[in-house]
């Protein structure tokens, strides 16, 4: 299971990109089952999922790369606040809330490209509340690795509701056996 | 984590749907680290789960609704083939397989919609050759569900490439601690 820890900022971005339209083209306009049912108490749905993105869009991924470039290491990263979704979220429908995220999404990125960043920025420090230092670039992998982390978390959350459906072939849907892996 | 065993055909055929626009949106004219990079020796890259999608699209699904509907528990299911992508996508690109999978799916549903299933259909029966005894109704969530595990198959094969380069935001990521859960 070994990888490089080569970044390439022109890979990340191509994945970033994407990221809108794949929430778009899975979730838009799908009865409720899929969208607004959980894994049980305190867990998330597709809704409330695409609210933590836009979330982390809006108070996590530029204001962080602009705390390392303006602060460096002096300034810690504001904690991120894992359950501002569901003040994010109120009121919206998940087609607003989608539509948020594709906005977002852009203004983000046209602010990263903005900044042009060269080989060197990517290896600029910041600090970490919880974890202490960290680099640019793993600042950027970490923003590409989150969408995919909600990803399969929606996959799992969606599949879940077909748990008992599937008989006995959740034998055999690895997806069925996922318990989540990561804290709250 | 208790989920109703209620199933709905038109629940279902609305996620079937929109999967390969899923698959297009994430995937379509990603750098190679992204679609044909996989976890290790004899794990699968996002070429290899779409090459496996339309194997299952060809040989497995309407098939075995075929199977059921016209040979009830008296036949087993043809066994499937998980390795059967390789023959299935070689020579080809992912735009390829993409675009196999838009039209192997489109023809699928048109199949299953012409059936015109009731509800009486959906609990008919027939003979899985290792689950033994499974429902019409179970195949058809299974068929769902198969889709949403390669979506969290893809999610972390993706970002396995990237383990290295998040640094220490890994403890944080729960796709990076996805094992897989699952058979070969």
């Amino acid at each position: 299971m070994q990888t490089s820890n080569k970044f390439s900022l022109a890979e990340a971005i191509t994945l970033l990109t994407r990221t809108p339209a794949t929430l778009n083209a899975l979730l838009r306009g799908l009865p409720d089952i899929w969208t607004h049912s959980n894994e049980g108490e305190d867990t998330w749905s597709a809704f409330d999922i695409v609210g933590h993105l836009n979330v982390a869009e809006r108070t996590d991924w530029m204001p962080r790369v602009r705390t390392i470039l303006e602060n460096g290491e002096a300034r810690p990263f504001d904690p991120f606040d894992r359950f501002a979704q569901v003040r994010e979220s109120e009121g919206k429908s998940l087609e607003q809330l989608l539509d948020d995220f594709g906005r977002l999404r852009s203004e983000s990125l046209a602010a990263l490209e903005a900044l042009n960043l060269q080989s060197a920025d990517l290896a600029r420090r910041g600090t970490h509340p919880a974890l202490g230092p960290v680099t640019l670039s793993e600042l950027l992998a970490t923003w590409a690795v989150h969408d995919l982390t909600h990803l399969h978390q929606l996959s799992r959350v969606m599949a879940h509701q077909y748990h008992a459906a599937v008989g006995p072939w959740s034998a055999f849907l690895g997806v069925l056996k996922c318990a989540g892996h990561s804290a709250p």
